[in-house]
């Protein structure tokens, strides 16, 4: 929703989305213990969180269940088993990608699913795809939304065509996904300006969903904020893939609604954040993510790079060019 | 300089300044050794960076020589046995804090000295003393700039009567000093088209020093450079107290000007600014910079936390707010 936002109002309809097992579990091949879970979804209910992601509802014909964690399917019984009864307010959302999900299958009524949202993650040119997906999921009566990965790369005439036609379509909101975090403010406020406009038009919510690559993520996230966005993702200590996202820490203490509640989430990430990332675990800014992110290009080759602990920046920098 | 500045255009009145030894030697009490210095001073040779910031010119007889790194007290000489035969493009700057030089005494004309630009540092209730030190610098044939820090602690007014102390005395340029990366994008917006008044009023550069506390540092850069903001600090890495400040790689990568140079950087901060990192300085992010950022509170007891090895962020932000 569009209004005067202000930096000590606020407004109620944002809602801060918890992404940390699903863009988190990029780093770990979804391999969270229940235990880990379970204080997750404890914590997301205390911090006011509004959606919590539980990972993606990946097809088993497609990936080997026995190479994930089972958070990459999402089995509504294994939520279910974290849940129990759910908590009033925190809703469960759950990614579906476009072509690695048999939806038709896999994805059931929402009467008999502990699941509210599905997000749809497409790119461009599989639109019309993924508006098939979500028109399956909202007839089975779950929200939806569509998440445009990377934009960044997609020229202006293409994303106001894909506006147009998810505007169009049944899809309750529209999510700008900085996948290669190379977006700066300036041109995220120009991008937020396009999907708001498409949001008027069509009475769609906007989210956002940034990566952290230029120490950005945050940045963009409020700016976004300030222009109508409504749905923002953030992760425990910015957990994600490669630099990772929007800290849920940094998110919480600049939102003002007195639902959110900071606390709950500094002890998750003192007992169960720091104790993943001491184990070996992998994410957050370093100068090699800052190269593919101001080069606009997917962080593969910097994930790549973390893994195998290399630290020559301008060789690799001078790789990424040979790349152009 | 004010101009329809573009993301892909770039303003040759902007200059960047690293101040790596000066906000970096917070963290390791200016203990950097000669060839260090010297590689940096290399480095920002190559790289096209404007201004190098020595360190502080601290009065002997208030800070006792043997407990600090040369570069506390920044004697010409010392700077002189880096520097030789200065490189053109490369200038020199040298900070000064209110109450804590001896100015009369240690700065001597510019023509003797390889000093270029004296930045005085000063809280908003000492300006008529930083005024003083600026007419003493000033008189010798120095640029000169007043850093105007924990503004966001001040009051609209006193920061309105300060500017226009500062725009009427004889310095070059002021900051907009973040003190306490506690300024989110949406108010350095305001307060640095505060400054831009003055600027143009009485002809004066802005410059921003940013600290990543709430991962705002690089965020806040850019966005004062849309401004009309034109030094610009950045430290390798981001070094620098506490939370450290905007990134050099990420400020080079930001800049058109083809006169700037990213790779001697990335070598620079591998070779030179990673084993500082392993060897246990320590900075950067962490929970507890975003929790006293958050509250607009000095970092100090948030280093404090880190260099006790604290991890308990939920009572450290409960601490914090005891002493409201």
């Amino acid at each position: 929703m569009e209004e005067n936002r202000t930096i000590l109002s606020y407004c109620p309809s944002i809602k801060v989305v918890d992404a940390t097992i699903r863009d988190g579990g990029l780093c770990n091949d979804f391999r969270f213990s229940d235990e880990w879970v379970e204080k997750l979804y404890e914590t997301n209910v205390a911090a006011g969180v509004d959606y919590m992601e539980f990972g993606y509802k990946a097809d088993k014909d497609i990936f080997d269940e026995s190479k994930f964690g089972k958070w990459k399917f999402c089995k509504d019984d294994d939520i279910r088993a974290i849940v129990g009864e759910k908590k009033e307010g925190l809703k469960i959302a759950c990614m579906a990608d476009v072509g690695r999900c048999n939806y038709k299958r896999d994805i059931i009524a929402r009467k008999d699913s502990p699941i509210d949202l599905y997000r749809i993650a497409t790119y461009i040119n599989t639109i019309p795809a993924a508006i098939a997906m979500a028109e399956h999921c909202k007839l089975l009566g779950y929200e939806t939304s569509i998440n445009l990965m990377a934009v960044s790369t997609a020229k202006d005439r293409d994303v106001d065509l894909a506006l147009e036609l998810l505007g169009q379509s049944c899809v309750d909101g529209i999510y700008v996904v900085d996948s290669y975090g190379s977006i700066y403010p300036e041109d995220l406020r120009r991008l937020v300006a396009k999907y708001m406009e498409t949001a008027k038009k069509y009475d769609k919510f906007i989210g956002i969903h940034a990566h952290n690559n230029q120490q950005l993520a945050f940045a963009n996230t409020i700016e976004a904020t300030a222009l109508g966005v409504d749905y923002l993702d953030a992760t425990m200590l910015g957990m994600g893939r490669g630099a990772g996202n929007c800290s849920m820490e940094l998110l919480l203490g600049f939102l003002k609604n007195p639902k959110y509640n900071i606390a709950p989430v500094l002890k998750f990430v003192e007992k169960y954040v720091l104790p993943l990332r001491e184990a070996g675990v992998k994410w957050g800014y370093d100068v090699q993510y800052a190269l593919t992110g101001r080069l606009n290009r997917h962080p593969g080759a910097a994930i790549d790079f973390t893994k195998e602990n290399r630290k020559d920046y301008a060789d690799f920098y001078q790789e990424l060019l040979d790349r152009f």
